[in-house]
């Protein structure tokens, strides 16, 4: 195990897990625009029409041709005839004559021979079939011209964008309602060790239950991918070799997590070397937790083995796994993670010059966040369910102190 | 519509409006743990059992009696009789007797009078049946014992939690593989306007789209909630409300989109004071966008207006309804909302007293996120899609300067 003894930086191991990765190339389906939350756009996306379709009003008041209201002011105001109120929902069946206006609301399309509209506010209707005026306007003022949001053939959303309700608006706007995106990349998921058995199975002395592969399955569909549950495979080579070749063929990738034993360990990097080339690429990167990491390429396909140990898994997955499930969906430009900033409430060291994932949690005060590292000593997964984030110690740091400002990342 | 004038600060009009909320009580189903990404637990969940179940070690090395490595060195190791290998997901079947070791895995059960385990790094294994230990180890080092993380009975989850993957993984290592979790709400969503139509139909002129319809139902959609669309309504009074009933009725809460005409908002507020008490609570928020915003209780059930400009209604959406979902949903102490700090890149101002949510697109660079402002004249909702987060300016301000640190929420 010699890669092993060289511990790759978390930055650097990424950055050489995806320059041996292929190209993102998505499989895609059309669906339902409305459905769509969460997707991500495989093709850009350009206007089909004109937006707004009509020009229209952006503040409720009254139409006006611009040169009418010259002079208007709070003791001098003008008079116009009132010929009518524009509908909504259709076009007005008039056009206004030098000193007429009409009613408009918010989003009605300006009639015919007008060219800005006064706000209602500093207008005033006291008798019948007249309006005064107390301000003037200058034209094309609270219109919005037909167009000058849209026009056909412009560019509005690029593939690759996650789609949020806003795009979803965006894209309905434009009666767009069948979008393509990318299909949900396939990731099998197998669970190693001796000592792991399924949740739903009794549990005799010296096992475990097997969680990695739920919690692994859960963040997987969060970012948008399709788990695939290949269950516990015992730590024999040859069944552990078959039941990752059979998922890594039926799959976009395979992520596999270690049984406890280092033998274990061994045996996965073995394994994805035998399966696929270019194989293991790296093997141990320094960073706690999360040591035993190993990141490889199986003809195309990314296999990623984590540790056994169910914190140490989740809390590289976010390195790691979620970006994988990403790239295979074609994600571009990724919007920035949730995080906060907040006060670091104790020291803490990290003399060894790994870099730390370390659990936080977090209490709003009026100062802000304050966040307050947690310990513990077993690897059971409650002890990470305290946390409301995760604060990155740099390699390069021998710690933080207590007072600074940290930013955390929120776990997902 | 006196109450228009009186624009109530959005914090006072969140707390009037869940004053009147009658307490959470969701409906309650029973899925399994493994699908439950998400979800928000109904009850407080207990251990069922001890954890571990079994005394483990916590490190790959050589399980010991402690005292027999008093005064092992670097220099002076302490010689130990080999007699055998604990198995992985199995008891060991041998006890130790005094000078003798066993080879122990991570998780390994701790074997028969053994009170320590000397992890590998201080070992050498040079003849067969000898072990040479390099440093002395304290009674219960490297060991995690039976219990020492949960007994059986003790509270492990709260009633209210939204359960991440981590809280998924927890239960799943008890062996709960079943829960209760909150039914989602139903949230009836309709949009009222003469000039709105579905974006599958046809538009003529002076007609526009209905998004509103489904940004809102993503949004709701993504807090957990089930959104329930009842369509376009016409600005008839009669219509509006026989369609709001019927929403009432079949859901545990109503969102309206006014149509942009003035005319249409205040229907919106006459109707909610029709269909059940004590109905209009807040009629008009000191916030920009969303002035317009109605929030009322119709027996029991709420009930929100949003203003028809999709902008508004997306933003607005944030500070009313997600809350609004949350509570039904039962969530307690939400985990904080998905933030980022950054600096305020030009000066914003904001002189009328209004609290205002501006979008903003965000940068990072090395020294962190930089925050622009996005202005827009037109209500089209791409040109939110712009904008990565929301960067609220308090009433009290009278703007914000360039340079500032802001917290820019990211825009769901």
């Amino acid at each position: 195990m010699p890669q092993f003894l060289k511990l790759t930086p978390p930055d650097e191991a990424l950055k050489t897990f995806f320059k041996h990765m292929p190209p993102a190339q998505p499989k895609t389906e059309h669906i339902s625009t409305a459905d769509a939350l969460g997707r991500v756009l495989a093709v850009n996306v350009t206007s089909p029409e004109t937006l707004p379709a009509f020009s229209r009003s952006t503040v409720d008041g009254y139409a006006v041709r611009a040169a009418d209201t010259f002079g208007a002011s709070d003791s001098l105001p003008v008079y116009l005839n009132l010929i009518g109120e524009v509908p909504m929902g259709a076009a007005p069946q008039f056009t206004l004559q030098p000193r007429q206006t009409a009613l408009i609301h918010t989003g009605g399309m300006i009639p015919e021979g007008t060219d800005a509209v006064v706000m209602i506010e500093y207008t005033e209707s006291t008798r019948p079939g007249e309006v005064e005026i107390y301000k003037a306007v200058a034209s094309g003022q609270n219109i919005i011209y037909a167009g000058e949001d849209l026009t056909p053939g412009q560019k509005v959303l690029s593939a690759g964008t996650v789609l949020r309700p806003v795009e979803i608006g965006g894209l309905l706007a434009l009666g767009i309602t069948k979008i393509e995106v990318a299909a949900r990349p396939r990731l099998g998921i197998l669970s190693s060790g001796d000592e792991v058995v399924e949740p739903h199975e009794p549990v005799s002395m010296g096992q475990v239950r097997d969680i990695n592969s739920y919690t692994l399955s859960a963040l997987i569909e969060a970012t948008g991918g399709q788990p695939v549950r290949y269950g516990v495979v015992s730590d024999d080579p040859q069944a552990l070799e078959e039941r990752m070749a059979q998922a890594m063929k039926e799959c976009d990738g395979v992520i596999v997590t270690a049984g406890s034993s280092a033998s274990t360990r061994d045996l996965t990097a073995e394994v994805i070397s035998r399966i696929g080339a270019p194989g293991v690429l790296i093997h141990g990167v320094n960073v706690r937790p999360g040591k035993p990491t190993i990141l490889g390429i199986c003809d195309g396909k990314p296999a990623i083995g984590l540790p056994g140990n169910p914190v140490s898994a989740l809390v590289i997955a976010g390195i790691f796994v979620v970006p994988t499930v990403q790239h295979l969906l074609g994600v571009r430009d990724p919007r920035p993670e949730a995080q906060v900033n907040a006060t670091l409430m104790t020291n803490v060291s990290s003399p060894d010059g790994r870099e730390v994932w370390m659990p936080v949690k977090l209490t709003e005060t009026s100062d802000g966040f304050q966040a307050e590292p947690i310990y513990f000593k077993s690897n059971l997964i409650f002890n990470l369910a305290r946390a409301d984030g995760l604060m990155r110690i740099p390699g390069t740091a021998t710690g933080l102190a207590a007072g600074s400002e940290v930013r955390v990342t929120l776990l997902q």
